[in-house]
């Protein structure tokens, strides 16, 4: 364990203010309610953590009213992990039960709201999945005559934008754990080694600097540049004149960094020197526009302008960053289409890509937290030359 | 990489049996096409393989039609990889796009079926989720006026459940590593190590014996037994007397383990040693009925009547196992109501449990292909006597 380590969890303060919000929002909007059914929302209110979420096999609900303590109705084997949280009212079931998984207690729970036709919010929006089978949503439905259901997705995704400190503290902390995993890689990665190899390497190393995992690795090694960023790796050996990019997200309690690093394999060609240049100095574009009272789209465009001077006609990834917590990805885009106000607290990665030379592209990424100044860098930011590994 | 790693991928026949047997069973159950949204169907019938599923920022769809190969309607940063597939069919569209993420493309897709009355199948049933968001599907019915929908849980569950010969050496491989990563648990794992430290080194012990990753790793430690087997790690230390268990799910190639072991730490109680003996003698019986034309109903009635000769009352967790493949838990279930009949082919874990002393559990688990003489282990079977770790 690191020095440095924050304590887990957080006390139930912070979930007092993250439901008081939430049913503030719901009064503005005369929401009786919201039922949640995903991993980062259900955890958001209750504090409730665990691997579990891995399995399909279980939904999981919680229930917010419009006032009072969230209500967990969920599968029995996790009701000694729930009772452990901040909730005084943790519903169980015996699941996996096909024909009733859980739909008869959302039905006693929801019944008294549909008798007096109010409506309930759902997220049915934007990065949003139903994460129960669709046939048990219409039977829940059909069960509930008069409840209205209104699209929570906004409210919701926006309370989970604004991080509190003690989130921010845990998010510097992995993006600390991930930029020094950064930092072995000359070390402990060279020309010969497999990619397979180095994303394997790279994965034992961040759990070695105090990552609870690091599920999410990706990256790609080709002559003079990659053209892919979301494929496995092969086991082609890493060969001078690649170059090599990992992109990571690493976990620690419950919360991601997200970024990225290249590096030219024992010599850099002019174009990936170039490149890398144009897309640091894009990020610094960004980083000078991160400030509270700036869209998203302004972000979008200021890295935008950038990136042109090598790249005109813009890509199809659709967005230069995204926001970051508990997902890997979360709200907001870094997107021409999102108008979201930057606010002091949001925790954003920053990503501007290009496209170059024969189908070859280049991705650089940093994670920020907007303070009222303007923005923090959590990752130690990148060199505005491509370093190269063994030369 | 260990010496008997089996190919990565399959060979375009596996994909082109997989949708032939798809498209038999859509005709008899008069389906005009599969409309498929979750990683593992994707990937089941493309062979696409990317850990970009993570961010939940992107839908991607791939529809199955009545005859030929499966159309993949996909984001564009997807495309390099989605058509190095078997596909011929790839669109694309630039996403996040939260005012039409792929709606327009499905639409079109899908309209000359809707105008003909046809109906396809939609995995609506357990086990499932929407992965899109519900605002989109609701517009997309609402674009295809005509367009039956009939849930096609159990054909795609059914057909995934049988392994083929490729996949099972891919599952017995990841078996192979899950089972030398626990022989190592004594070597590197002792009293006094916090129990988020045992996890970390566990996690670094299977990368370092060739598994791609281990995303799910749970467990325990906890004097004379443990009462929860879904929380995060504390950082109590390993003290003499505990019972210790770790259950893992590492993957190879898209595919998982899973499987558990336990441990005494220092020195074992009599209770603790006869919860392990029970459960070993249940995980036997089995093993013994776990052969073609017996039910998983038929497993759980077999491993109850020996979990029942030191705990009565049967558990709350509601199965004794599960079907084991690209996903960590999959179809089907050992549990009373499942009378799924058992095929040679289908890769199944054997998971008794059992409560004991004061609030105390343990679970014991193995992974097993059933064969058509019966069950062949793929895990190096437990001992029967609870281990010691440093006795």
């Amino acid at each position: 364990m690191r020095p440095d380590a924050p304590q887990r969890g957080f006390h139930e303060a912070e979930f007092a203010a993250r439901t008081a919000k939430a049913q503030a929002r719901m009064a503005e909007a005369g929401l009786a309610g919201l039922l949640l059914m995903t991993e980062p929302e259900v955890r958001y209110f209750s504090g409730f953590q665990t691997l579990f979420w891995q399995s399909p096999t279980r939904p999981w609900f919680l229930f917010v009213p419009a006032a009072g303590k969230p209500i967990a109705v969920i599968p029995e084997i996790g009701a000694v992990l729930m009772r452990r949280s901040w909730l005084d009212d943790v519903r169980t079931w015996s699941a996996p039960q096909p024909g009733d998984d859980g739909i008869s207690l959302l039905t006693d729970l929801l019944a008294p709201l549909a008798k007096a036709g109010e409506t309930i919010g759902l997220m049915k929006g934007h990065e949003t999945s139903l994460r129960m089978p669709l046939g048990d949503w219409e039977r829940l439905m059909a069960n509930l005559p008069g409840l209205g259901i209104a699209d929570a997705t906004r409210l919701v995704q926006g309370l989970r934008m604004v991080k509190s400190p003690a989130e921010i503290e845990k998010l510097r902390y992995i993006c600390e754990i991930g930029s020094a995993t950064f930092d072995r890689v000359p070390e402990v990665i060279a020309e010969g080694m497999p990619l397979e190899e180095v994303f394997r390497t790279f994965r034992r190393e961040a759990l070695a600097q105090g990552a609870d995992d690091a599920p999410y690795v990706v990256g790609a090694s080709e002559p003079g540049g990659y053209s892919d960023v979301i494929s496995p790796p092969s086991r082609r050996p890493l060969q001078a004149g690649d170059v090599l990019m990992l992109d990571t997200g690493c976990s620690w309690d419950g919360y991601f960094c997200d970024f990225d690093r290249n590096w030219a394999v024992g010599k850099a060609d002019d174009l990936a020197r170039r490149a890398h240049d144009t897309l640091w100095r894009a990020t610094e574009a960004g980083l000078a526009a991160a400030k509270p009272g700036n869209s998203c789209a302004d972000l979008f465009r200021a890295m935008s302008a950038v990136i042109a001077e090598m790249y005109k006609s813009g890509g199809d990834i659709g967005r230069l960053g995204h926001g970051l917590g508990t997902q890997l990805t979360e709200q907001p885009s870094h997107a021409a289409f999102d108008e979201t106000v930057l606010e002091a607290g949001m925790v954003l990665t920053l990503e501007p890509s290009l496209s170059y030379g024969a189908g070859l592209m280049m991705v650089h990424e940093e994670n920020i937290v907007i303070r009222s100044g303007g923005a923090e860098l959590l990752t130690t930011r990148a060199p505005q030359e491509l370093p190269v590994i063994g030369g």
